[in-house]
């Protein structure tokens, strides 16, 4: 049978990357290409915990439906972190939901029409994108550099463009490691006051810093209401538990809660009760900072591996944080096409061209460290090395 | 800050009823509203295993992110579950959702334009009303009587509104506790091989069967792959883990990944291997059998009160099996008018008009009877003749 779907599904295409990406299962490819953290380091021993002392107290309530706004406590102990980063938030500010990729789908299901413009920057998550796409929204890609999104050119952009939404990840960005400057981020908070745009601001990774002093989200700068801040548990606790929030004025937290409804209900009460007990009864900035140790470990050795092998004409970004940093090739390179050498030498990366809406970017590529070893990293490295210097002669 | 939304948001109102309903979360309130399994009844302890078995394995995977399609042994066991229904399904035509609610999510993402008609029953879900108008759905209601929805009718319905979409709840359905009969049935699955529309067949409730046989799914005798048959753990196991499933051609299934990727990513992949672990190592069916039992004597504690107390022109069903039945009183009530009224009584239940999606149906009501016990049950349809009687007077 053939099905008449609905005009979206044409914008859901599955990615030839991520077939191609399926061989880098096999064990003797190491693979820089996901954006998964290091599961040696999850706290399984204390989620277990968690679990048990949850499932122990004999209140079934644990197992029944909720509400869809999320576990009350939850709410709370997100709100108090919120205050800590400098964002006035209640617990009425905040939605509990399934990871922050649910967080971006309910706030595109609430402002995306067909042909709507969001303005991203150059590049961009592509989860982000896939689900605005998803939505049928167009883009507007704005340039960054070192300091994170080019101001003025969004400014401008703004004016000629319209956008329904802006989406920026200000800090240790996904795909590039880049952080947005303390100046920019005020300049980006005085510009919405010009316009009645909405900003998403992303910020899965902002605990993860290894050097540097930690800033202030845009979201703390923001008077009206504009700044819808995402957050995750998924890089501080673990991606498997689906947890994240959104923290947005009351209005907007009630019309989510509305599209969340009839999206899933709600996140499950078991899981959100068992997160909220292993934040309150562990050690979790003590785990945070082990976190940051071993990956910020993993980092100084790819840059050091990078640094002594590459050949000359390749350039990276230094992140100060986060899991990923940006390679970028000489002009006439494709990433995509070098890719399945790549493999053939046992190494993996994922092409950077799929970060931008227009699909520029071919002579680039995105690089996890979180995710493998201090060996696998230093043997990756090498193998790289062999693919790019046998390229450039 | 006002705003501006996308239009579907429009559709997306929170109901007057829900906000009714919430005083009857004080205790001296009997509810008979509520759509929530009888927590006394959730495996706590076989479940708590289950989590601490998986989590003390020492394999963090159990934490990680996994793939979209589901947890591959869970998916296994729900499609032999699927063969035992008379299915024929492979793990390939499984995808694991955060209960059925997001499976409805998900199908109308995939099948809805604005303006396209789904066909469903008089009465019929109100959830899946809410999720097909999020998404801006006309609807074509069919009448249905006590053996399911009238066959002629709903051929007639197709020819003149050519649906996008049918969606029916066979097995003691909500909002009535109707069950569509094996004639119905087969005669459903032949109308369907004349046209190309899909239809949702929406079976939370199979298992619940207190009184009659098991009757085979309209899925059962699908050929071309046109039912896309959806159930879950919510009912069996228990709500708050979040956990359904969608059964499929393979084709659809592959679609339908594609659009849960840009919505969540993937289920939780702790939750799935749990859920999987009870499957296995627990007497599945022996508690499904304690479940039915205590229902069973719920609902027939509360057909007999309903026998003995209320008033004459007043006639509901009397369900196989489920959570529901379905009261209609004489012509010229108004069940919304009357909620405030049994609320003062200290009852509650769910008036009918949201239940048909152009607001007929004024003088129905649902009534759930798994969620309270015997005594409420009988102090509850107390008050209700107390209130019916009053009024009929």
């Amino acid at each position: 049978m053939s099905y008449n779907y609905a005009e979206r599904v044409s914008q859901m295409e599955s990615s030839v990357i991520r077939e191609i990406l399926k061989v880098t299962e096999r064990p003797e490819v190491i693979s820089f290409a996901g954006g998964l953290p290091a599961p040696e380091m999850f706290p399984l021993k204390e989620i277990r915990e968690a679990f048990c002392h949850v499932l122990e107290s004999g209140d079934p309530s644990v197992l029944q439906y909720s509400t869809t706004e999320g576990y009350p406590p939850l709410r709370e102990y997100i709100a108090a972190r919120m205050r800590e980063k400098g964002v006035e938030a209640g617990p009425d500010n905040i939605l509990v939901t399934n990871g922050s990729q649910q967080a971006l789908d309910l706030l595109a299901k609430l402002f995306i029409n067909p042909g709507d413009v969001v303005l991203v920057e150059k590049p961009s998550y592509l989860g982000a994108i896939q689900t605005f796409r998803s939505y049928q929204a167009g883009f507007v890609a704005v340039p960054a550099d070192n300091q994170g999104i080019d101001v003025e050119a969004m400014e401008l952009a703004i004016k000629r463009q319209h956008p329904k939404l802006i989406y920026l990840t200000p800090t240790f960005k996904n795909p590039t490691g880049v952080t947005m400057s303390l100046e920019r981020r005020r300049a980006v908070a005085d510009l919405l006051g010009k316009f009645e745009t909405p900003l998403i601001e992303d910020d899965p990774y902002g605990e993860l810093r290894y050097c540097g002093e930690t800033l202030p989200p845009v979201k703390s700068f923001d008077i009206a209401g504009q700044v819808i801040y995402l957050s995750t548990f998924s890089k501080t606790i673990a991606p498997g538990l689906r947890l994240g929030w959104i923290a947005a004025s009351r209005e907007l937290i009630r019309k989510l809660v509305l599209a969340k409804q009839g999206t899933d209900l709600h996140t499950g009460t078991l899981v959100q009760r068992a997160v909220q007990s292993y934040l309150e009864n562990s050690d979790v900035s003590g785990h945070v900072l082990a976190i940051r140790k071993e990956y910020g470990r993993r980092r100084d050795i790819m840059l050091e591996e990078m640094q002594k092998n590459f050949p000359d004409g390749i350039f990276w970004t230094k992140p100060d944080g986060g899991m990923f940093l940006w390679v970028t090739m000489p002009d006439h390179f494709d990433t995509i096409q070098l890719l399945e050498r790549a493999i053939e030498e046992k190494v993996a990366y994922v092409p950077g061209a799929p970060f931008y809406p227009d699909r520029e970017g071919l002579n680039t590529m995105r690089l996890n460290f979180s995710n493998s070893t201090p060996d696998q990293i230093k043997n990756g490295i090498r193998r790289l090395t062999r693919l790019f210097t046998s390229c450039m002669n």
